[in-house]
This record gives structure tokens, sequence and C-alpha cells, in this order.
């Protein structure tokens, strides 16, 4: 392992930022100055950010550093998606204690250039210091939208359609999967997942048949494909969000933000067979992780209903329901009470939004 | 002290972020989606990021939450500046562990939005979430510039003047005296310095005349006026750069990359009385102070020798020394070698960028 400090602050972000080329036009200056300049002239700027901490948000003793370094990536690129926006750049925060090397951030932005090349975006600054804890990451994404195609989460209308990307709940149940191996794992001494697979077979087998799943939790990707092809088949939606959180959780700020009610309907979640499988073994209701599994980073979002046309052909698109008008309880009226779950038989029953609680 | 989990994420922010009004007229829509929607039509977007871990960057053994969100700011601030642009937007990223409370989040966030009402600048997004170990900020700035007006670190011409604002050591004396008083501290069980201040008289006898010297550690200012005072004086820096790493070092940056040399005089650095007071005390060489403190967010620029009439009637610009032609050592074209002190007495001394090794 070579030492970060035979590098220093200066001389790491050269090593780790060396030969960066930038593949935007309106990157005009990227790393190296106080600040980056950025030509988004004529669009919209969209910013968001994420801190992502060792212990809460990845556990390295199964994440791979250079997934994790890809995923840090995509998740802010999701949140730009669901502004129906173009991602264009990201700074990355980097705060690394003593146990990692020089080699282990090579692996981190390796990831990180990956995901850049992939969403075609360019990394214009960032801040990589000493932690005394654990690892810290910090992304801020950047992103243009032209004003008239920017889709908030407060235009949901009575009778939209309601609409899911992919799948859901495959990388809650890929994380349960990656949980449950940890004790193995901990016992072959590895240091990352690749190193583990490498030298245990039994551990990979355990994974065969499985590997979708744990690509969904390790390396997810952020929908820029689903974007393009609603532009592409005219549709706008109506509200958008990133299934971050899981689809309740995304349901519950969508009708509080646009004040509608919604029917979601059981048959309609589109589900994975290796998450259904996996599910089924481990005694877990897989609508209960469908509803409220996070991480899985596709798209919900609403749309009028007469674009049913021009949905249906779109691929890996889903119609789970429908906005309905918001009914309130008495003395609660910043938050409706009809989110309903449609069940294959029997009456509805209320969405609850478990969401996560980090600090609970 | 009300735990955090009471909140949740969601709870917490809307908290935190409640009665937010933004300022700015490009700020179209800020906290509360998956993005911000910012129009910086017409002009460059300026972005740049911190990390400030507990710990590396703060110790909250002496340094007061709400000090500690103002300085956060300020800092990156500081870096918009630098590039002669206008700070427009922040994004706040927090991790806190279970041993911050709600109230303790809202003196830290009274210290943001202090901060924001001086710069008039606008929190547009952010991110909170529990973290394992101490409190994590990551900050990212925006700002703008009209392309003409953006001041990068490579365009110092040989014969440029080389100008620093305010004075120079300050806060890194400030540090010395609030580490030096640690162990009182310790002694009377405070959680922050307005507590400890308010129960101990012996210590705030010890602080007294140093006021200064705290501030500029605890609650440094981005100089917002100077590039303002600069602008209605029609001076267009050719190189500029924040002192966040002390004197030696920024020139160090500015000299490689504009490949100039220079020479800085002794007797023309900026120090204040109560910093050179409090180095003669602790046998500390004030100029030593002066050339690696850190932390003084003061601006150093450079700029051509014709503006010299335009810079003398400037209130706190000081110019201490002059860009050269760079020499370099065989073999390492990449470090200019003649960067130099001119003593008071003697022969010019070559400058060396201690800086700050976080990783050492």
């Amino acid at each position: 392992m070579t030492p970060i400090s035979q590098f220093g602050e200066f001389g790491l972000i050269r090593h780790l930022t060396r030969d960066l080329k930038s593949a935007q036009p309106s990157t005009l200056y990227a790393v190296g100055d106080d600040a980056a300049v950025l030509n988004h002239e004529g669009k919209r700027t969209l910013v968001t950010t994420d801190l992502l901490l060792e212990g809460i948000h990845f556990n390295l003793e199964y994440v791979p550093l250079r997934h994790l370094g890809y995923k840090s990536v995509a998740v802010n690129v999701s949140d730009i998606c669901a502004m129906n926006g173009t991602p264009t750049q990201i700074t990355v925060g980097l705060g690394v204690s003593a146990r990692f090397g020089v080699e282990d951030l090579e692996e981190f932005y390796a990831g990180v250039r990956a995901a850049c090349e992939h969403y075609n975006i360019d990394i214009v600054g960032g801040d990589t210091c000493a932690s005394m804890n654990g690892l810290t990451i910090a992304i801020t994404c950047l992103g243009v939208a032209e004003e008239k195609d920017i889709v908030y989460r407060n235009g949901a209308k009575v009778n939209d359609l309601i609409c899911v990307t992919g799948n859901l709940g495959s990388a809650y149940l890929g994380l349960q999967l990656l949980e449950r191996e940890l004790q193995v794992f901990r016992a072959t001494q590895h240091d990352n997942l690749g190193k583990a697979t490498e030298h245990n077979e039994s551990i990979h087998e355990k994974f065969e048949g499985r590997e979708y799943l744990l690509e969904r939790q390790l390396r997810p990707d952020a929908r820029v494909d689903i974007i393009e092809a609603l532009r592409k088949a005219g549709i706008k939606p109506t509200a958008m969000m990133d299934v971050s959180d899981g689809l309740s959780s995304e349901l519950f700020h969508i009708c509080t933000q646009s004040k509608v009610g919604c029917d979601i309907y059981e048959d309609k979640l589109p589900i994975d067979y290796q998450a259904a499988a996996l599910a089924e073994e481990m005694n877990l209701n897989i609508v209960t992780c469908a509803l409220n599994g996070g991480e899985d980073y596709e798209l919900l979002f609403t749309c009028d209903i007469h674009d049913y046309e021009k949905l249906v052909p779109l691929d890996d698109v889903y119609i789970i329901g429908h906005v309905t008008a918001a009914e309130y309880e008495s003395g609660k009226s910043d938050q409706p009470a009809n989110l309903r779950l449609i069940p294959r038989n029997g009456d509805p029953m209320p969405l609850t939004a478990q969401g996560w609680n980090a600090f609970a």
C-alpha cells in the first residue's frame, strides 16, 4: 500500500485527475483553479448533491471501491434525470482515513471515471482530504435542461397515469443477499468483493443465479436511457422522481407536493424473477420489498392519460396505477390520506411510506 | 437535547430549511425536489466544493457550531471571489453522529443562514444524514461571472505587481491561541466557546485584547468587498487565489501555473499588531506565520504594473512584491525555482511552500 502522505493533498489530486479530458462543450475550465467554469448559456442549470458515509450508506466489507465510485456518480446522475435534465458535470469530495492507500483511491476513481464516461459527464472539481474515521464521499452533480422541459414533483394531476421503469425491490434483495453472506465473507479476510469471489468458490456458488441482484445493489445505473426515450416519444411527464428511498416513500413525495391521491395495483408492480425467488427463500414479502426497498434508482413518473398510446411502445416502462383526487384527514391538510394499494384480491390498503430513517 | 430521529431525514431537512427565501433572481427553484433549478443565462457558472471533517478541519471543543456554519459558507464563497465571480447559491451536505441533537443542527444552520444573508446567496439543496463518527460538512458553492471577467491562476506576467488584502498569519495565530487554552477549556466541561467564556472569567481574560485573532480563526469572511472595489476601480487582476493554505503555498500555485517567478518583500507583508504580539509571546517567527499560516481567506492577486495608480487608493490592498521571469532547475521544468523572499537585511531566500499536508 502506498501511503497517501507520499503525495500530499495537491499531489494526490493531480495524480487522481491526471489526463482528465472534458467531454462536455459546456465545461470551459475543469480541475485546477479555485472553481470550475461552466457555460450553461441558454439553458437552466440543475444542481444536486449527495453525501455517502461509510457504515451508513455502504459497507466496504462487501462493496468493491470501484463499484462504489461508479455508484456514487450514478445516484447523483439519477437525480438530474428525475428533473428531466441532462447531467453535465460533477465535483468529487473525498475524506479518507489512514487505512486507505493511494491504490484504494485509484480504484475508487477508476469507478468514478467509468461512470463519467458512461454518462458523458466531466469531473470539474473536488476536495480530497484526510479523515479521522472511514471513507466520506460528497458528490455534487450539475446538469442542464430547457426551462420548458423541467419536470418537478408537484405537477401530477387527477387521472394521470403512474409509471415506473425497470423493476422494483431488486437492489434491496441484493443487499439482503450480501448481508446474509457477510459472515462467510468475514472469514475469508478479503478487502473487497472481487478478491473474495476470486478465492472462495463456495461464495461464488452462493451468488450464482443472483448476479443480477448483486449488480442492482452494487452498481446501479441511472435511467438516462428513459429520459431520452420519453423525449423521442414526445412525452413530458407531469411529475417525476427517482426511486431511491422506496416506491411508497416517493409516491408520498409526489402526492403531497402535487396535492393528489393515488391507486397503485399490486399485480402491475414490475418484479424481477430473481428478486421474487430470493424473497421466497428468505421469507420476505416481495410486494413489501417492491414498495419499500430503496436504491433501485428507477424513475417514477406521472403523465397525462392522453399520452397512453405513446407510452405503450416504450421499453421497460410500466403503468402501475393512476392519480386520484386527494382526500385529507381533518387536521392533516399537508398530507393526502388516500395513497392506496389495490391488491390482487381484496380491499384497497393504505400505502405507508416507511422510507429510510437513518437517524432511527 | 431533541434526538434527530424524532424528525427523520425529510422532517429534519424541512425543519432546517423552513422559511428559506431566495435572494438571487437566478434561483428558480431551491430546496424540495431532486435538484435545484438555476438560471445563469448569459453568464458563466462557477462551481467549487469543500469538505470539512471534524478532528481534521475543526475541533468542536472550541469552535461554536454557529461560527462553524458561517465559516463553512465563507470558505466556499472565498473560492468564487478568487475567480473574480459573484457567489449565488450553495448546497449543504451534513453527516451527523448520534451525539448531536436537533438544537445543535439549528445552531449550525443559524450560522449558515447568517452567512447566506451576508453574502446574498441562496441555499438550494442539500443532504442530511446520520454518520458513524463526528460531524461531516460538504458545501458546494455556485457563482456567476461574465466570461471576460474571470481570473485564473495562470495569467501572471513578468513585472506584474503582487498584492494581498487584509493581513496574514492572524488566523493561524488565533488557532495557536485556542489550542494553547484547550487544556483550560477542557476543565470547564463546556461544549462551545460561548458557554465557556460565559462561565469562566479567567479564560475570558486570557482572550482579552486577542478577540481579533479569535475572530479571524473562528469566523473568517470572504473578501467580496475587494472584488467589488477592484471592479469599481477598473482593475482586472492577471491571476488570483484566496489564501487558504498559506501565502507561500498559494504563490507556488500561481507561479507554477503562470510559469513565472516572484520576489516578495518581507517588510511589505501586512501583519496585524495583535498577531505580532502573540507571536512574540509564543516564540513564533511572525514572518513564518505570515508566509505559511493558513485560513486567512484573504485574496492574493497579481496585476499589471500600469494599474499601480488605480491600486494605491484601494483600502486594505497591499503590494508585497512583483513577478519575475521563471528560472528552472534542470530536470524540474514543471516548477519555477526562483520564488524568493527579500528580507529586511541580507540576501534573498527561497520561499518554501509548506502548505498543509493533512495526510502527513
